[in-house]
């Protein structure tokens, strides 16, 4: 059988594609363009970002959204028919040559400028040297993604998307003494956690990144109607530790890896966005995440001097003004909560055993500006405990295939999910969650 | 900045996670164990998939899901307590050691084995030794992906998702002149075609991978309400080849690599679930495509010998007794029809400005066994083309963002989708769409 590579060789050469491939200037990205030598005949396709004509010399930027930079094209003012404006698509030919200039390395002499699509200035709502707010820009999600801020975002987005599929699923096969990594299946569903807990019946480790939605009616610059989770399932742990080094290990890793991949996309949002949030950033990755109980942190609640909206009880749930203090208590960095009431969590969860004080093993990890990035528990594995609690929400029938589960072969497991846009908010130091989604969805308000 | 590796290593050793490294052997996954030298002192974990009792010595096979083939475990009969029957979780620690027989490279010696959870074989409706159906599987969705017919499909299904991505986004950073590949973002949305066309004029190329819902009450071993869809959206294309090249290229590309990533989990389906599908499968990845217009199509059908029970002709859908025929008499290769009528397409795809049979640059991909399995179309990017059909649906308010795509720098595009059930049941020859997803989902039943 081929193999790809010769495979895609043929395709190239013959197959259902038979395009004459002439002498033709090589099509180039503007990425790819800006990383080249020189002197090489390209053509490169994109929109204009600026325009300045000169007397007798006519300077462009095109941009194709692969890189933030944008391709500085160097023209014969002859070459301006009056439509080469802002926002229009073109298509530039020429040959790529050493800039004089210090702002770029190279630049595109051009030969032939062709307008693919005139952009009417008056009414695109984008204008030319301007820099507009997010808020502003939230108004046409149909264009955004036309500007440096939302292109940027949207790369890092897409950079991050990569990251965490590779945490999970690293493309080189694995060694098998290493723990932190995920050798079987990547499954994307919509399912939630419960349907994950059944593949971990089988796969011990799985997880799934996709679309959630939420029914709740919530209107914050927290919440989306609809948002991207990352969940994941672990057969056979011991304790929460386990599920925590693999929380922390996600966070840090993925993060490590946009910073590497895209560092131009990110110092745009560090510099225009949240100045600050670089050294924010580091701080988070360079210390080991704290760990408190839930009894800890109501009690460092109650010996707060700051007046709570929500005073801080033992069996009431942690409000954002309380996440936001622990965090800051804890120095600012991410600060894992374990350990929490009973009575506050889902029925899965695994009980403690404890008293008078009964809680489950639970874990929420708070982070600096977010508050809540991941939940988790280890999940309850024994048979009889899981049925006191289905008995009791009157849950037993309808949850049947899940108790068949600790029936039949269990292990001790457990999980954490992770919002998505939470984890591009936090590490990019964005405000509004709709920044961060390319068409963000929420109660009463669907743009799009 | 600690580099991804140095922080990992950092991670294990304090981090939130302080756990004693004391000598114990390591825990290895059974494929690690499987490929080890043999020698190792180890731990696996994992679910009882046979049990031989001889006089004395006990024979088990371990499957933890990381691969087809389970890990013999090889014990005194003294280790036996009578917990050790099909289906429970055990955990064994022992001596990997050579092993006398052929049939395995290594055996686990074992020094402890400790059950972990017990499973009732009364109860359980997986029975030892038997090779039940996909039929009866199908009725125990949270069981079923302990069987070797599910796992394989399961692990199949999450190489598939991986090489789909990297077809899309190659880790290594690209040049810039291999224009199969798509070197920007990779967009995971729920969002359809059409908002994928507002990313693709910003960022040249996008794709998006994730589950879409059908309304429609259809039952059948073809259809689900919620299934898998890669799309991918181009700009500057030129015509429907650059399309079709890439559709194509997405097929053969993806699956050499589940091929070449999964061989013993390919041949399960291909040697017990459909005979001869690996001969079939062979001829569509060696033999180009083929292309013929949907005038032509309707030619060949009316010239057929076949009696259909639709009528072919000019105007009228095809209907999946004419996609067959039309395979079949195309030599069982995959066969792109192009340029359908008008009348018969969505109002976004482009005017062949043709007559008079008026066509649009619209593609399916009919591949043998499934039929439909990619759709696409070149987009209709003139402003006036676009706002005359919207005027003649009475679409233009709703869709005026639509419309402003071809307002403000318009360019040449297109795309397609791929149904990602139909994909696994193509190259597997899995006949019914429910076996190929994890927890199917279709009108008028959720068993999960």
């Amino acid at each position: 059988m081929l193999g790809a590579r010769g495979l895609l060789r043929g395709l190239r050469a013959c197959s259902s594609a038979p395009r004459p491939r002439r002498a033709l200037p090589a099509r180039l990205s503007v990425l790819a363009a800006l990383g080249a030598a020189g002197g090489e005949r390209i053509k490169v396709q994109g929109w204009i970002r600026s325009v300045r004509s000169q007397k007798e010399v006519l300077f462009l930027h095109v941009n194709d959204g692969s890189s933030l930079e944008s391709l500085q094209v160097v023209a014969d003012s002859s070459l301006d028919n009056g439509e080469l404006t802002f926002g229009s698509s073109v298509e530039v030919q020429g040959q790529l040559v050493q800039s004089p200039s210090r702002m770029q390395n190279v630049e595109l002499k051009a030969e032939k400028i062709e307008v693919v699509g005139n952009c009417d200035a008056k009414n695109f709502p984008l204008k030319y040297k301007e820099r507009h707010p997010l808020e502003y820009l939230r108004q046409y999600p149909h264009l955004r993604c036309r500007t440096n801020a939302l292109s940027s975002i949207l790369r890092i987005r897409s950079e991050a998307t990569a990251a965490i599929h590779s945490f999970f699923k690293p493309s080189s096969k694995i060694n098998g003494s290493d723990e932190n990594f995920f050798n079987v299946p990547a499954f994307l569903t919509v399912s939630g956690q419960l349907h994950l807990e059944v593949m971990s019946g089988a796969f011990t480790q799985v997880f799934t990144f996709g679309p959630t939605f939420r029914a709740e009616n919530s209107q914050s610059r927290r919440h989306l109607a609809e948002f991207y989770m990352v969940e994941a399932e672990i057969s056979f742990v011991e304790n929460l530790q386990d599920i925590m080094q693999v929380m922390e290990g996600l966070f840090k890793t993925a993060t490590m890896t946009v910073l590497s991949n895209c560092p131009e996309d990110v110092e745009l949002c560090h510099k225009f966005i949240a100045p600050g949030q670089k050294d924010r950033l580091d701080h988070m990755l360079k210390n080991n995440f704290l760990i408190i109980s839930y009894t800890e942190a109501i009690e460092i609640l109650k010996k707060a001097s700051q007046n709570f909206t929500f005073t801080p009880e033992w069996g009431a749930d942690l409000h954002t003004e309380h996440e936001k203090y622990l965090v800051k208590h804890c120095g600012n960095v991410p600060v894992f909560v374990i350990n929490y009431p009973l009575t506050l969590k889902p029925f899965y969860m695994r009980d403690n055993e404890d008293g008078p004080q009964h809680t489950v093993a639970a874990v929420d990890l708070l982070v600096p500006g977010v508050g809540e990035l991941f939940g988790g528990s280890l999940r309850e594995e024994r048979y009889h405990f899981l049925e006191q609690q289905l008995a009791r929400l009157g849950l037993t029938e309808v949850y049947q295939w899940y108790l068949d589960l600790r029936q039949f072969g269990s292990v001790p497991h457990g999980g954490f999910g992770m919002g998505f846009e939470r984890y591009l908010q936090c590490i990019l130091g964005v405000d509004n969650i709709k920044d961060v989604i390319p068409f963000p969805r929420f109660p009463h308000s669907c743009l799009l």
